[in-house]
């Protein structure tokens, strides 16, 4: 039996055409600020100097969107000079199944997109925003890391998720985040008060997120479909400028309305009593 | 209606004895490292430069402990000198009930704690590691801080759970955090099994922590427990210099066991099939 260490335990010996060993590169899971789409946030607010520096150095990446991974590195090259010209670095899309179509990207197409690190090179893996595989596409990539003996480190940056339920008050013990809900009226309310049993049930936080645009109907639906001694928790545009966080009854949302910013992403918490 | 914004919407006016209004400080939820009890990792991997400007300059704190907090306090020193000398900075310890008492820390107690908020200074809180109110006591503070009008701030930094949660590979479109699992054997089998299902059927991982020395228990009880085609991810020491994730199936880590480091930190994930 191995001790578990920095190496990964079991990895299958990658050779080359001449069948000297190579060394995998790491991938690393890089960060993105949670501003897409607001007003910029310094970097340095967001992320720690040592994960900058390691975004500057990597001259191999896979992204959710290539655009805004690219908008990512000027900022980040404004503070840290970039290793390689922002044109030399290469930069691959992670592959995305028509929304709805019930496509699945074979694993095959997950497998290549680690060829670089394969081949010896450190590749960056970074989402729009937030933490890269979580409440985001790439949990298949690294999926794929751990499969092919590449070695994956996660690196410390904002999660929209884990700032707001802090914020929030709620149980932090015990928690879950359960995505979005149905967007159909009926099965909007259903779902809201199967996670309101749920939550009272386990003393459990429920999170949730909506797409901006329709984080004011969200809130409308769970003052409706929500019981009044509900703890309910909004937090929106965090890290930004705007960042506001409030955590209330449902009965004092109710007598007390708030409207949300519009356009601005949030992330919803109830604790049911 | 308001429209919510960086000041909370509904503060109750505090007033000085003459009348005048006060501005209540801000309670900062203050990330401290992964690294307790293992060698220190920089504090700039793992907290952004802002984030230690913040915590040079706050002269209140309310702490998880207060031996810990000061000792990162040292840390920031080291970067960003203190704005007041160590012994100047005021450091009250959230009340905690003698363990397995039974006994609740009455609202007025945590109320208590958000003194210096009400008189106008900016107030952090510090747990032992990680996000406060996490995983973590705190989150009554910040309950009390939204009852009493004081605004809340979350800042950046490690969370042991979202890094293990994007390095498993497992699913990050949904997940629940369930704590620790029972220590009595059977019980403990018939936790796994229940959290097994659970995952099977929503398809949420589910991420689970246990006291360091019984690491290795709970991993020889998962292999016990677990269907063979469950994945299963662990983690430990993230952020730290032995930082490692090994995720695979069930059937895998059987075949190919792993010790896991006596006395590191870990989390482990499961997602059922």
């Amino acid at each position: 039996m191995s001790t578990l260490g920095p190496t990964p335990a079991h990895t299958p010996q990658l050779r080359k055409d001449d069948g000297a060993p190579v060394h995998p590169g790491t991938l690393y899971l890089v960060p993105n600020t949670l501003d897409l789409g607001l007003a910029a946030a310094p970097l340095d607010t967001v992320l720690p100097a040592a994960v900058i520096q390691v975004a500057a150095r990597l001259g191999h990446w896979a992204a959710e969107d290539a655009k805004t991974a690219r908008a990512f590195l000027k900022r980040v090259d404004a503070l840290v000079p970039l290793t390689l010209p922002l044109q030399q670095i290469a930069m691959a899309e992670l592959p995305r199944p028509r929304k709805g179509s019930g496509e699945v990207v074979p694993a095959a197409a997950w497998h290549a997109l680690l060829a670089p690190a394969l081949a010896g090179h450190d590749l960056g893996l970074i989402s729009e925003a937030g933490l890269p595989a979580i409440a985001d596409p790439g949990a298949a990539l690294v999926e794929a890391a751990h499969a092919a003996g590449v070695p994956v480190q996660p690196l410390v940056g904002p999660s929209a998720l884990m700032l707001a339920l802090a914020a929030s008050g709620l149980e932090g013990q015990s928690f879950a985040f359960v995505g979005y809900l149905p967007q159909e009226p009926a099965a909007r309310v259903a779902r809201l008060r199967e996670l309101e049993a749920l939550s009272r049930r386990q003393r459990q936080t429920q999170l949730m997120i909506e797409t901006p645009y329709r984080n004011e109907a969200l809130l409308q639906a769970m003052l409706d479909a929500l019981a009044s001694d509900t703890r309910l928790s909004v937090s929106a545009g965090l890290t930004t400028a705007a960042a506001f966080t409030r955590s209330a009854l449902v009965a004092t949302w109710r007598t007390q309305p708030s409207a949300l910013p519009p356009r601005v992403p949030a992330v919803f918490a109830l604790l049911a009593r």
